[in-house]
C-alpha cells in the first residue's frame, strides 16, 4: 500500500522490520506496535542488545562460528576433542548440534555452501580455512553435517575428495528416518537412504 | 536450557528477542543471526528506526492513536466526517478498518478492553476521554468496533448504556458469516448472529 496511515516513523519500523527473515506486513506491524506500546526502558533494552551483540561478535578465527572471544569458547575448550572437527553450514546447525549433547568435537562453519547457480565457490565459504586446519592440526576425523539437500551433499562430496587424500578419515552423517517420523509418509529417497544405511541391532 | 553455548551478547540477544509477542526460541536465534551476518548499516538502521519511533511517537491527545503530530493526521484531517467517532481497542484495529477503504470519520482508540478479571476498568482505558467528545462536539454515531470477544461486547455493552443518554446514536459493527467463509464450518453462534442480523437483498 502507498498510503500512509500510521504517522512516518511507525511506517518506516514497520518497513524496516519486514525485512527480517519470516516477518511479513502483519508480523512487522504487530511487533512495531508491542514495540511501541513497551517501555522505554524494554525499548532501550533491545537497541543496546543489538549494538552490544553487532559490536562485540566477531568471526572466530579458527572455527569460523560467531564468538566474542579469539578464538571463541569452544576452540579454547581443552576438554573437546580437537582430533575431530564437524563441518556445518552456519551457526545455527552448530547450535542444533550442540543441543544433542553427543558431540565433544571442534567446530568448523563453512558459512555458507557451494552453489555455483548463486556464485559461490570453494572461495566464498570457508573451504581453505578448513584444509588449513586438516594439513595442520592433528585431525582425526572430519564429520561433515551439510544439510541434506543438493547444495549441501554437493558440498559434502567437494571436501571429501578434497580432505581424503591428507590420509584424514571423512565422515558423513546419517540419513535415515527421523525420530518419531512415520515410515508410512517418509519420502521415498529418506527411505532407500534409511534402507541402505541399515545397521545391525 | 541453562547451558550457553553461543557468546554471551547473543545469548542476550536471543533472549531480548524472545520478548516479542508471537517469537519463540527459533524465531529469536534466527533474527539474532540474521541481524549478526547483516552489515553493519542494516543493523544501524534498525535500530535508528525503534529509536525514532520511541522517541518520536506519542499518543495523539484527542483519538489516543500513536502519532508524531499534535493532534494526529486523521484528527486533523477535514475531509475526514468529525461527525462519526468509531471506536476501537488498539491502533492495529484502526488500521484494519482504514484497509477497508469504506470509513471517512474519526477514531477513538480506547487503548485496551473492559476486563474486570484482569484488573482493567473504565479508568485504565480512555472511556472518559470518548464521553468528553461525544459531549463536546458535533457527534452523530458513535460506531462501536471493539472485538467480537467476552470482553469486546461487555465493552460495547457500557459504552452503549453511557452514550445513549446524550442523544448520540450508537451502534456495533455486524456479526456474521465471514466473507470467502463456508457456512459449513461456521461456529453456531456466528451463524445465529448471521441469522439474526438478515437483510433484504
Amino acid at each position: 500500500m502507498s498510503i500512509s496511515r500510521f504517522a512516518d516513523p511507525i511506517d518506516r519500523l514497520i518497513n524496516r522490520l519486514k525485512k527480517l527473515p519470516g516477518v511479513g506486513e502483519k508480523t512487522a506491524t504487530r511487533l512495531a506496535l508491542y514495540i511501541l506500546n513497551s517501555s522505554r526502558a524494554e525499548a532501550e533494552e533491545l537497541i543496546r542488545s543489538i549494538s552490544n551483540a553487532k559490536k562485540n561478535i566477531s568471526l572466530c578465527p579458527v572455527c569460523f562460528n560467531f564468538s566474542d572471544s579469539n578464538p571463541c569458547k569452544v576452540c579454547r575448550d581443552e576438554k573437546r576433542d580437537s582430533g575431530t572437527i564437524c563441518v556445518v553450514e552456519g551457526p545455527a546447525d552448530f547450535l542444533a548440534i550442540e543441543k544433542t549433547g553427543k558431540y565433544k568435537g571442534k567446530y568448523h562453519i563453512l558459512q555458507g555452501v557451494l552453489s555455483p547457480l548463486d556464485g559461490v565457490g570453494p572461495e566464498e565459504i570457508k573451504v581453505r580455512e578448513l584444509m588449513k586446519r586438516v594439513r595442520d592440526g592433528n585431525v582425526n576425523e572430519v564429520i561433515i553435517a551439510t544439510n541434506p539437500s543438493v547444495e549441501g551433499e554437493a558440498t559434502a562430496i567437494y571436501l571429501a575428495k578434497l580432505i581424503k587424500p591428507t590420509g584424514t578419515k571423512v565422515t558423513r552423517i546419517a540419513y535415515g528416518v527421523p525420530v518419531g517420523g512415520d515410515i508410512e509418509y517418509t519420502d521415498e529417497d529418506t527411505l532407500g537412504r534409511a534402507l541402505e544405511g541399515r545397521r545391525d541391532i
